[in-house]
């Protein structure tokens, strides 16, 4: 995550510790689309009794299932893609809405406590503004190109909430990576190679990946004559064992991540 | 509030009591503009140490910020006419910002944990967004024509909420009540007689109101021959004491208020 390198140099205040039992293909994403549901998901309390819906199952969707999942809530993935129906059960959700036809979201009206959109195609935001209970609230995960209409009424029906959320901090990653150890969950991944970027790039483009791709860092040497050595925050370097440290992940535009580097090393 | 008429019966669950020691006329605009801003001030925990913006100072409004300021928050009004300046600080407000000039707003970015949208006119809703704080809320009261512009990056930003909040229930309407007995809160009214009615729904949508015309039922008997009695729940009917109950008010379009009738009955 960060950097296609071998070597990292950061602040301890910047790593957090993988847990043991996590493999580290599948632990990758958490770093950026897990983080990404993860924070709301706890912001806005989600717990037995509650009725949550996922816009998308892609890379951030899948994750906001097995987080609200596993915290208890009753969980319904509102997707475009009919086919993506059996995922979404095997992940755990407990419906599955096809949203191809709008009338399918008619006798959901007034359903759900918490909705989280990482749907970044452009739709009515109001269809699915009606389908908070009262003092509801959507969640705005995705980034969509064109700004939403959004009609007062909707929201002053019932009390709603349209918000937005962004990452999280590192406390609350720390947090989230011992929530998916404890739950053992991980990101569903398809590790590839440096060599593949480019294919995985158009894969992605397409939609066509299962949720995630994560290169394998150890192939960049075969690319590269030298790896670069990153001092994101260059102090005085400490060595830590491998693989009990990550750097804290950037946005990944194409929905690639990286298995961490065979060493990193941590400023203090 | 809700009739033209000198008797009601009404189930006495919708019935509440105001306070002896606040006037009438000033008490009768509460019942609708009152309860509209004290519901989502309460909502929102509006409290001592929070900053909390009023946008436009109309009849709902100057409400919202005789409450904040009751409830000890640090209140700015932001405003189309500069004229209302006087007004606002009289009224308790800390600052007045002049909106007519976009730019004063710029410095405000961050600023506030709470906003309270009263204008029904288009403007750009991104505009006050920006100016929220970390998890802040812009509550839209007033209704505009047209759907809102939202960049959902706006929202994501800061964890920022745009939600909306519907006048309120019977038992708030009673706290609401006894909270502007202890702080002496009524709206600032003109009280008009019957034969007044149209000119001030001119004068209404001319902007001309400072902040609510209240119509005063006695008057109406002049213009009729005989008084409507509206049986709101009809039971058996059972006479309570002059000025001790007040239907519950429908939105008023115009924001005219009546002064309660004369003699009014509950029903058990």
């Amino acid at each position: 995550m960060g950097g296609y390198s071998n070597n990292f140099v950061i602040n301890e205040d910047y790593a957090v510790h993988i847990p043991d039992n996590l493999p580290m293909d599948g632990v990758a994403p958490l770093l950026c689309a897990g983080i990404t549901l993860y924070s709301p998901i706890k912001h806005w309390n989600v717990k037995p009794g509650m009725k949550v819906a996922v816009m998308g199952l892609g890379g951030l969707g899948h994750m906001g299932v097995k987080f609200a999942v596993a915290m208890g809530a009753e969980v319904t993935v509102l997707s475009h893609s009919p086919s993506k129906q059996d995922d979404a059960i095997a992940m755990g959700a407990h419906h599955f809405i096809s949203t191809k036809n709008a009338e399918n979201l008619l006798p959901l009206v007034k359903s759900f406590d918490l909705i989280l959109n990482t749907v970044s195609a452009e739709l009515d935001i109001n269809d699915y503004l009606n389908l908070l209970k009262l003092d509801g609230t959507l969640v705005v995960i995705g980034l969509p190109g064109k700004p939403y209409a959004v009609h007062a009424g909707t929201l002053l029906n019932g009390r709603r909430s349209l918000s937005g959320s962004m990452i999280g901090g590192i406390p609350e990653m720390q947090e989230m990576l011992d929530f998916c150890a404890k739950h053992q969950i991980v990101s569903d991944v398809e590790v590839i190679k440096a060599e593949y970027i480019n294919e995985a790039y158009k894969r992605t483009v397409a939609n066509d990946v299962k949720y995630r791709f994560v290169i394998d860092a150890s192939t960049f040497q075969k690319l590269c004559t030298s790896s670069a050595k990153i001092g994101a925050i260059a102090k005085a370097g400490k060595r830590f064992p491998t693989a009990t440290l990550l750097m804290l992940s950037s946005f990944s535009a194409i929905q690639i991540s990286m298995i961490p580097p065979t060493t990193v090393m941590a400023s203090t």
